[in-house]
Protein backbone atom coordinates (compact mmCIF):
# COMPACT_ATOMS: atom_id res chain seq x y z
CA UNK A 1 0.00 0.00 0.00
CA UNK A 2 1.73 3.11 -1.15
CA UNK A 3 0.58 6.97 -0.05
CA UNK A 4 -1.35 7.16 -2.70
CA UNK A 5 -3.33 4.05 -1.60
CA UNK A 6 -3.57 5.41 1.94
CA UNK A 7 -4.96 9.09 0.36
CA UNK A 8 -7.71 7.27 -0.80
CA UNK A 9 -9.28 6.38 2.28
CA UNK A 10 -8.60 9.78 3.49
CA UNK A 11 -10.57 11.40 0.58
CA UNK A 12 -13.47 8.84 0.76
CA UNK A 13 -13.95 10.39 4.18
CA UNK A 14 -13.61 13.99 3.16
CA UNK A 15 -16.38 12.43 0.68
CA UNK A 16 -18.56 11.60 3.02
CA UNK A 17 -18.06 14.89 5.01
CA UNK A 18 -18.93 16.87 2.41
CA UNK A 19 -21.87 14.30 1.76
CA UNK A 20 -23.19 15.18 5.04
CA UNK A 21 -23.07 18.83 4.52
CA UNK A 22 -19.52 19.09 6.69
CA UNK A 23 -16.12 20.83 5.60
CA UNK A 24 -14.89 18.04 3.25
CA UNK A 25 -11.35 17.15 5.15
CA UNK A 26 -10.36 13.45 5.82
CA UNK A 27 -7.85 11.76 7.52
CA UNK A 28 -7.06 7.73 8.27
CA UNK A 29 -4.10 6.62 10.59
CA UNK A 30 -2.58 3.88 9.33
CA UNK A 31 0.39 1.14 10.91
CA UNK A 32 3.72 1.30 9.12
CA UNK A 33 2.90 -2.25 7.44
CA UNK A 34 -0.90 -0.34 5.63
CA UNK A 35 -3.11 -1.71 8.38
CA UNK A 36 -5.66 1.06 8.56
CA UNK A 37 -5.88 1.72 12.55
CA UNK A 38 -8.36 4.32 12.06
CA UNK A 39 -10.01 7.13 9.79
CA UNK A 40 -12.55 10.48 10.06
CA UNK A 41 -13.97 13.60 9.01
CA UNK A 42 -14.30 16.32 10.06
CA UNK A 43 -17.34 16.74 12.56
CA UNK A 44 -17.81 20.55 13.18
CA UNK A 45 -21.16 20.68 11.33
CA UNK A 46 -22.69 17.32 12.15
CA UNK A 47 -21.49 17.71 15.77
CA UNK A 48 -21.72 21.09 15.91
CA UNK A 49 -17.74 19.81 17.50
CA UNK A 50 -15.41 22.38 17.27
CA UNK A 51 -12.73 20.22 18.43
CA UNK A 52 -12.94 16.98 15.96
CA UNK A 53 -10.79 18.39 12.56
CA UNK A 54 -10.33 14.88 10.09
CA UNK A 55 -6.70 14.23 12.22
CA UNK A 56 -8.05 13.99 15.61
CA UNK A 57 -11.18 12.17 14.30
CA UNK A 58 -8.99 9.37 12.52
CA UNK A 59 -6.57 9.96 15.72
CA UNK A 60 -9.98 9.03 18.00
CA UNK A 61 -10.98 6.07 15.88
CA UNK A 62 -8.21 4.07 16.86
CA UNK A 63 -8.18 4.07 20.07
CA UNK A 64 -5.91 3.78 23.14
CA UNK A 65 -2.64 2.87 21.83
CA UNK A 66 0.47 2.99 23.71
CA UNK A 67 2.61 4.26 21.25
CA UNK A 68 2.83 5.63 18.13
CA UNK A 69 6.14 5.01 16.44
CA UNK A 70 4.66 2.66 13.82
CA UNK A 71 2.20 4.87 12.64
CA UNK A 72 1.69 7.32 9.22
CA UNK A 73 -1.03 9.74 9.75
CA UNK A 74 -2.57 10.58 6.30
CA UNK A 75 -4.82 13.83 5.94
CA UNK A 76 -6.49 15.27 2.73
CA UNK A 77 -5.11 18.75 3.79
CA UNK A 78 -2.00 20.50 5.44
CA UNK A 79 -2.54 19.81 9.37
CA UNK A 80 -3.52 22.85 11.03
CA UNK A 81 -1.15 23.76 14.37
CA UNK A 82 -4.15 22.22 16.71
CA UNK A 83 -3.51 18.48 14.11
CA UNK A 84 -0.31 19.64 13.82
CA UNK A 85 0.38 19.94 17.39
CA UNK A 86 -1.11 16.11 18.27
CA UNK A 87 1.51 14.85 15.16
CA UNK A 88 4.06 15.92 17.92
CA UNK A 89 2.95 15.17 20.81
CA UNK A 90 2.15 11.57 19.89
CA UNK A 91 5.37 11.48 18.04
CA UNK A 92 3.52 10.23 14.99
CA UNK A 93 6.98 10.10 12.42
CA UNK A 94 4.95 10.42 8.91
CA UNK A 95 2.62 12.62 7.45
CA UNK A 96 1.17 12.01 3.81
CA UNK A 97 -1.04 15.39 3.35
CA UNK A 98 -2.66 15.48 0.07
CA UNK A 99 -2.41 18.78 -0.65
CA UNK A 100 -1.06 22.49 0.91
CA UNK A 101 -2.25 24.75 -1.80
CA UNK A 102 -5.49 25.90 -0.21
CA UNK A 103 -4.08 26.35 3.23
CA UNK A 104 -0.70 25.65 4.61
CA UNK A 105 -0.74 24.67 8.38
CA UNK A 106 2.17 23.59 10.74
CA UNK A 107 3.64 20.64 8.36
CA UNK A 108 7.31 22.56 7.60
CA UNK A 109 7.27 23.20 11.96
CA UNK A 110 7.23 19.04 11.80
CA UNK A 111 9.31 18.78 9.59
CA UNK A 112 11.84 20.80 11.23
CA UNK A 113 11.31 18.60 14.06
CA UNK A 114 11.66 15.22 12.16
CA UNK A 115 8.63 14.37 11.40
CA UNK A 116 8.72 12.89 7.38
CA UNK A 117 5.96 14.76 5.34
CA UNK A 118 4.97 13.54 1.56
CA UNK A 119 3.37 15.93 -0.08
CA UNK A 120 1.39 14.71 -2.67
CA UNK A 121 -0.74 17.79 -4.21
CA UNK A 122 -3.01 15.35 -5.46
CA UNK A 123 -5.80 17.21 -7.92
CA UNK A 124 -8.77 16.07 -6.34
CA UNK A 125 -7.89 17.38 -2.59
CA UNK A 126 -7.06 20.89 -4.35
CA UNK A 127 -10.30 21.14 -5.72
CA UNK A 128 -12.72 19.37 -3.34
CA UNK A 129 -11.24 22.37 -0.92
CA UNK A 130 -11.46 25.22 -3.24
CA UNK A 131 -14.80 24.39 -4.21
CA UNK A 132 -15.95 24.54 -0.92
CA UNK A 133 -13.75 27.92 0.24
CA UNK A 134 -15.50 29.66 -2.57
CA UNK A 135 -19.31 27.99 -2.01
CA UNK A 136 -18.92 28.53 2.40
CA UNK A 137 -16.36 31.19 2.70
CA UNK A 138 -17.80 31.49 6.28
CA UNK A 139 -17.26 27.65 7.44
CA UNK A 140 -13.96 27.16 6.47
CA UNK A 141 -13.01 30.34 8.11
CA UNK A 142 -14.90 29.35 11.75
CA UNK A 143 -12.67 26.18 11.32
CA UNK A 144 -9.29 27.42 11.01
CA UNK A 145 -9.81 30.18 13.66
CA UNK A 146 -10.23 32.86 11.26
CA UNK A 147 -12.62 35.72 13.15
CA UNK A 148 -14.00 37.61 10.04
CA UNK A 149 -16.65 38.61 12.05
CA UNK A 150 -14.64 39.95 14.65
CA UNK A 151 -12.28 41.81 11.77
CA UNK A 152 -16.05 43.71 10.10
CA UNK A 153 -16.71 44.44 13.91
CA UNK A 154 -13.46 46.16 14.73
CA UNK A 155 -13.52 48.17 11.09
CA UNK A 156 -17.63 49.49 11.64
CA UNK A 157 -16.45 50.17 15.51
CA UNK B 1 -13.70 36.97 38.93
CA UNK B 2 -9.28 36.47 38.94
CA UNK B 3 -7.16 33.92 37.62
CA UNK B 4 -7.50 31.78 41.01
CA UNK B 5 -11.16 31.75 40.63
CA UNK B 6 -11.58 30.35 36.96
CA UNK B 7 -8.44 27.96 37.96
CA UNK B 8 -10.89 26.89 40.89
CA UNK B 9 -13.34 25.46 38.16
CA UNK B 10 -10.57 23.62 36.06
CA UNK B 11 -9.58 21.83 39.55
CA UNK B 12 -13.32 21.01 39.97
CA UNK B 13 -12.77 19.31 36.49
CA UNK B 14 -9.77 17.60 37.44
CA UNK B 15 -11.02 15.82 41.17
CA UNK B 16 -14.14 14.73 38.53
CA UNK B 17 -12.00 13.03 36.44
CA UNK B 18 -9.85 11.40 39.03
CA UNK B 19 -13.14 10.30 40.80
CA UNK B 20 -14.15 8.56 37.76
CA UNK B 21 -10.77 6.57 37.66
CA UNK B 22 -9.73 9.35 34.78
CA UNK B 23 -6.55 10.97 34.03
CA UNK B 24 -7.07 14.51 37.07
CA UNK B 25 -6.22 17.43 34.30
CA UNK B 26 -9.28 19.54 34.11
CA UNK B 27 -9.69 22.99 32.04
CA UNK B 28 -12.18 25.51 31.11
CA UNK B 29 -12.96 28.06 28.74
CA UNK B 30 -13.80 31.85 29.85
CA UNK B 31 -15.03 35.23 28.23
CA UNK B 32 -13.02 37.76 29.07
CA UNK B 33 -15.71 39.23 31.12
CA UNK B 34 -15.57 36.18 33.09
CA UNK B 35 -18.03 34.19 31.92
CA UNK B 36 -17.78 30.24 31.95
CA UNK B 37 -18.29 29.16 28.05
CA UNK B 38 -17.22 25.39 28.12
CA UNK B 39 -15.57 23.20 30.85
CA UNK B 40 -14.32 19.55 30.92
CA UNK B 41 -11.49 16.26 31.63
CA UNK B 42 -9.40 14.15 30.20
CA UNK B 43 -11.85 11.35 29.05
CA UNK B 44 -9.08 9.05 27.84
CA UNK B 45 -10.34 6.04 30.32
CA UNK B 46 -13.93 6.84 30.85
CA UNK B 47 -14.29 7.18 26.76
CA UNK B 48 -11.39 5.47 25.57
CA UNK B 49 -10.60 8.70 24.12
CA UNK B 50 -7.10 9.63 23.17
CA UNK B 51 -8.31 12.81 21.90
CA UNK B 52 -10.21 13.98 24.65
CA UNK B 53 -7.45 16.33 26.76
CA UNK B 54 -9.17 18.76 29.15
CA UNK B 55 -8.17 21.77 27.23
CA UNK B 56 -9.96 20.12 24.29
CA UNK B 57 -13.35 19.08 26.15
CA UNK B 58 -13.89 22.89 27.63
CA UNK B 59 -13.23 23.71 24.04
CA UNK B 60 -15.69 21.32 22.53
CA UNK B 61 -18.38 22.42 25.80
CA UNK B 62 -17.76 25.88 24.55
CA UNK B 63 -19.51 24.60 20.90
CA UNK B 64 -18.90 26.14 17.91
CA UNK B 65 -17.99 30.07 17.86
CA UNK B 66 -16.94 32.62 15.10
CA UNK B 67 -13.91 33.52 16.91
CA UNK B 68 -11.53 33.15 20.46
CA UNK B 69 -10.28 36.50 20.72
CA UNK B 70 -11.86 37.23 23.43
CA UNK B 71 -11.75 34.04 25.74
CA UNK B 72 -8.90 32.91 28.25
CA UNK B 73 -8.33 29.03 28.56
CA UNK B 74 -7.67 27.91 32.22
CA UNK B 75 -6.11 24.30 32.67
CA UNK B 76 -4.68 22.25 35.83
CA UNK B 77 -1.60 21.67 34.13
CA UNK B 78 0.55 23.08 31.06
CA UNK B 79 -0.94 22.49 27.49
CA UNK B 80 0.68 19.58 25.92
CA UNK B 81 1.90 20.09 21.89
CA UNK B 82 -1.86 19.20 21.09
CA UNK B 83 -3.32 21.60 23.24
CA UNK B 84 -0.93 24.05 22.52
CA UNK B 85 -1.73 23.67 19.23
CA UNK B 86 -5.21 24.27 19.59
CA UNK B 87 -4.74 27.51 21.34
CA UNK B 88 -2.36 28.74 18.84
CA UNK B 89 -4.69 27.59 15.92
CA UNK B 90 -7.59 29.40 17.35
CA UNK B 91 -6.04 32.86 18.48
CA UNK B 92 -7.26 32.54 22.05
CA UNK B 93 -4.71 35.12 23.40
CA UNK B 94 -4.11 34.04 27.20
CA UNK B 95 -3.77 31.02 28.86
CA UNK B 96 -4.03 30.14 32.92
CA UNK B 97 -2.37 27.26 34.09
CA UNK B 98 -2.35 25.71 37.24
CA UNK B 99 1.15 24.67 37.21
CA UNK B 100 3.74 23.12 34.55
CA UNK B 101 6.49 21.39 37.48
CA UNK B 102 5.26 17.47 37.16
CA UNK B 103 4.52 18.51 32.77
CA UNK B 104 6.43 21.39 30.96
CA UNK B 105 4.35 21.20 27.84
CA UNK B 106 4.13 24.56 24.79
CA UNK B 107 3.55 27.33 26.85
CA UNK B 108 6.93 28.65 26.11
CA UNK B 109 6.48 28.39 22.76
CA UNK B 110 2.48 30.01 22.96
CA UNK B 111 4.50 33.22 24.70
CA UNK B 112 6.93 33.44 22.11
CA UNK B 113 3.69 34.04 19.81
CA UNK B 114 2.26 36.46 21.36
CA UNK B 115 -0.01 34.52 23.88
CA UNK B 116 -0.25 35.87 27.28
CA UNK B 117 0.15 33.06 29.79
CA UNK B 118 -0.27 33.19 33.56
CA UNK B 119 1.78 30.39 35.23
CA UNK B 120 -0.20 30.08 39.27
CA UNK B 121 2.22 27.15 40.27
CA UNK B 122 -1.16 26.21 42.40
CA UNK B 123 -0.07 23.78 45.45
CA UNK B 124 -2.99 21.42 44.85
CA UNK B 125 -2.86 21.17 41.13
CA UNK B 126 0.73 20.15 41.80
CA UNK B 127 -0.26 17.17 44.45
CA UNK B 128 -2.85 16.13 42.27
CA UNK B 129 -0.81 14.92 39.42
CA UNK B 130 2.40 13.82 41.07
CA UNK B 131 0.34 11.40 43.25
CA UNK B 132 -1.24 10.50 39.60
CA UNK B 133 1.62 10.02 38.08
CA UNK B 134 3.08 8.01 41.24
CA UNK B 135 0.59 5.50 40.97
CA UNK B 136 -0.24 5.28 37.45
CA UNK B 137 2.94 5.56 35.12
CA UNK B 138 1.20 3.47 32.52
CA UNK B 139 -1.35 5.69 31.71
CA UNK B 140 0.27 8.90 32.59
CA UNK B 141 2.88 8.19 29.80
CA UNK B 142 0.44 7.11 27.49
CA UNK B 143 -1.66 10.54 27.65
CA UNK B 144 1.21 12.28 26.51
CA UNK B 145 2.60 9.64 24.18
CA UNK B 146 5.77 8.37 25.49
CA UNK B 147 6.24 5.28 24.54
CA UNK B 148 7.22 3.24 27.56
CA UNK B 149 6.93 -0.23 26.64
CA UNK B 150 8.42 0.29 22.62
CA UNK B 151 11.22 1.13 24.84
CA UNK B 152 11.48 -1.60 26.80
CA UNK B 153 10.58 -3.73 23.27
CA UNK B 154 13.52 -2.13 21.82
CA UNK B 155 16.38 -2.47 24.68
CA UNK B 156 15.31 -6.47 24.73
CA UNK B 157 15.14 -6.34 21.09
Amino acid sequence: MDAHDMLAVAVAEARAGLAEGGIPIGAALFAADGTLLGRGHNRRVQDGDASTHAETAAFRDAGRRAGYRDTIMVTTLSPCWYCSGLVRQFGIPHVVIGEARTFHGGHDWLAEHGVRITLLDDPECVRMMTDFIAAKPELWFEDIGEDVSADIGQEQS
